[in-house]
C-alpha cells in the first residue's frame, strides 16, 4: 500500500524555516496582495496566503483594487521600498491583458515567478541571478512545491554527486501542459535530467535537456515507463488514472483540485500525493523571503 | 464627398525616407522573419514583408521553423550580431505560450514593439529610451500606422505649439480593444490629448491622460461626439457605422480586413481611410532601422 503524503505536512515543515529566517530580519517583510476580479478561487487563496503568512510572521496585506485601476497601483506597489513582494490573483481580464499585469510587476517583488524575466530563466535553466552563483533564481510556486514534494516523497536524489541532476534516468509522465504550472514544470524536470512525456489536447511532448518535440507515445505506452505520474487535468471528461496503467511503485502526484486517479491508485503506486495546494503558499511564503534577501536586504 | 487616403500612397512616402537612410548605412542591415505555423494570413504578411523590404534595401530573411523549436531560433537570432531586427508571425501557438515567444525576442531586436519591454514604456508615456531623449521608444506597428495616417488626414495638430499633446479636445471612438492594436492605439492617442472611447464586447472604456475608466455611454452618443472614428471589428455581426451616427467631416479609419463603415461614408466623412495594410509593413521598416539607430549603430 502506498505510503501517502499529506503536502500539508511539508508544508508546515517550509513554514518553520521561512519563520526562523523571517524571525532574524531587522524590518518587517512585507507581501501585498492584488484582487481585482470577483472570483471565488483568487478569494480563497488571498485567504490563505494571509493566513500562511500570518503563521510565518510576514505582513500581508490584501488591497482589492478595480482591475482597471490596478496598473497603477501595481506601479505604486514597485515603486514602494516597504513593499518587498507583489501577489496578483489571476485571472483578472482573463484575455491577453494579463500577461501585461504579470510584466509590469516588477521581477525583484515578483514571488510568483511569472514575470518574463523569471520565465525566460527557467526555460534556460539558468539558476543563478549573478555571477557569484549566491541568489538563486526565482521558481513559480505550483510548479517548484511539486517538485518539493517528489523531494519529500524519495523520487529525487539529491546530493553532491547528482552533478545538478537528480531525476537522471528517471521518466516522468506530466498530464497538463499549461504556461502556468504544466509546461515549467515539465521544463524544470527535464533540467533535472528526467525524460519528460508532456501530455495535452494537442498530444504528447518529450522534454529532454533543455529540448522539446513532439513525440509518438500512446498514453498507455508512457505511463507503464513512468517512474513518475503527475495529473494536474481540470476536466471530469479526463480518463482517470488506474491502477493497471502505472508501474507497480510509482510515485503518483495530483495537482489539479479535480480527482485525476482512481481511488484504488495507493494499492499499486509507491508514493500517493493527492494534492499539492497548501504547499503552493508555502513556496509563495518562501519566494518572498528569497526576492527580499536577493534584493532587498 | 470625403477625400479617401490610400495608405499605399503614405506608405510609399515613408518607405522613401526608410530608403534614404537605410542608404547611407555602412553595413547591411538585416531582419529576420519566423514562420512556425501553416497559417496563410501569415504567409502573405511574409510576403509583404519581403517586398518592403527589397524597396526599401533591408536584407529580409525568412526562417521557417518548427514551432517547437522556434525558441532556440530566437535565442540564436538574438545572439546574432548580423541580426538587426527580428519578426514573429502570429499566432504560433494560439496559446499564452504566444506571450513567451513574445518576451523571447530581444527588445533591441524586436521591430514590431510587443516586448514587454515597450509595451511598459508605451503605457507609461515614456516616449525615449535615454535620458538625453535622443532614442525614441519603439511603438508597435499597425497602432503606429494608424497616427501616422490620422496625421496624413490632418488630424493631428503636429508643431512646436502642441505641447506633445496633438490631439488635445478631439474625441476619438475605436471598436477594438485587443492586445495587439486597439488597447495600445487607445493609450497612444490617449497619450497625445484625445477623449478616446474604447468599444468592444465588455463595454465602453474611456482613456483620457494615462487613466482608464469604465464609462457609460452609448455607441450613439460617443460617434456623435466623435472626431475621429476608428474601426477593426473582424467580424460580420459588427453592424457597420452608418451615415446618420457620424459628425459631418468625421475622420473616418478601418485597419479590419472586413468591411466596417456603409460604403457610403464617403458622403459624410471629411476623411476616408478605408485600410492599414501597407502602412503596417512600412512602420515595421522605418522600425527596424530605428532600433538599428538605438542599439546597433
Amino acid at each position: 500500500v502506498a505510503r501517502v503524503i499529506d503536502p500539508g505536512d511539508i508544508a508546515k515543515d517550509f513554514r518553520k524555516q521561512v519563520a526562523q529566517q523571517v524571525a532574524k530580519l531587522t524590518v518587517p517583510l512585507k507581501l501585498v496582495g492584488f484582487l481585482s476580479a470577483d472570483n471565488a478561487p483568487s478569494q480563497t487563496y488571498a485567504n490563505y496566503t494571509k493566513a500562511g503568512c500570518d503563521d510565518v510572521g510576514i505582513q500581508y496585506e490584501l488591497r482589492q483594487v478595480n482591475k482597471l485601476a490596478l496598473a497603477a497601483a501595481i506601479d505604486e506597489a514597485n515603486a514602494d521600498p516597504a513593499v518587498h513582494g507583489i501577489m496578483v490573483y489571476y485571472p483578472i481580464f482573463a484575455t491577453d491583458q494579463d500577461a501585461y499585469i504579470k510584466d509590469l510587476v516588477d521581477h525583484r517583488k515578483d514571488i510568483e515567478g511569472l514575470n518574463s524575466y523569471w520565465v525566460r530563466m527557467l526555460y534556460h535553466n539558468q539558476r543563478y541571478v549573478d555571477a557569484a552563483k549566491s541568489k538563486q533564481a526565482l521558481l513559480p510556486c505550483t510548479p517548484l512545491a511539486v517538485i518539493k514534494l517528489l523531494e519529500a516523497a524519495g523520487a529525487l536524489r539529491r546530493s553532491k554527486a547528482d552533478h545538478g541532476v537528480p531525476l537522471q534516468g528517471q521518466t516522468v509522465v506530466i498530464f497538463n501542459r499549461s504556461e502556468v504550472v504544466g509546461r515549467p514544470l515539465a521544463s524544470m524536470l527535464a533540467n533535472d535530467g528526467a525524460n519528460v512525456y508532456s501530455f495535452d489536447i494537442d498530444g504528447p511532448q518529450l522534454f529532454r535537456s533543455g529540448q522539446v518535440s513532439e513525440f509518438k507515445i500512446t498514453r498507455a505506452e508512457a505511463l507503464s515507463q513512468a517512474d513518475i505520474v503527475i495529473t494536474g487535468v481540470p476536466s471530469r471528461e479526463f480518463p482517470l488514472v488506474h491502477c493497471a496503467e502505472i508501474r507497480p511503485g510509482a510515485v503518483c502526484l495530483n495537482f489539479s483540485t479535480l480527482r485525476n486517479f482512481v481511488p484504488e491508485i495507493g494499492d499499486v503506486a509507491g508514493v500517493f500525493i493527492p494534492r499539492v495546494g497548501p504547499m503552493t503558499v508555502a513556496m509563495a511564503l518562501r519566494n518572498t523571503l528569497r526576492l527580499f534577501e536577493n534584493y532587498h536586504a
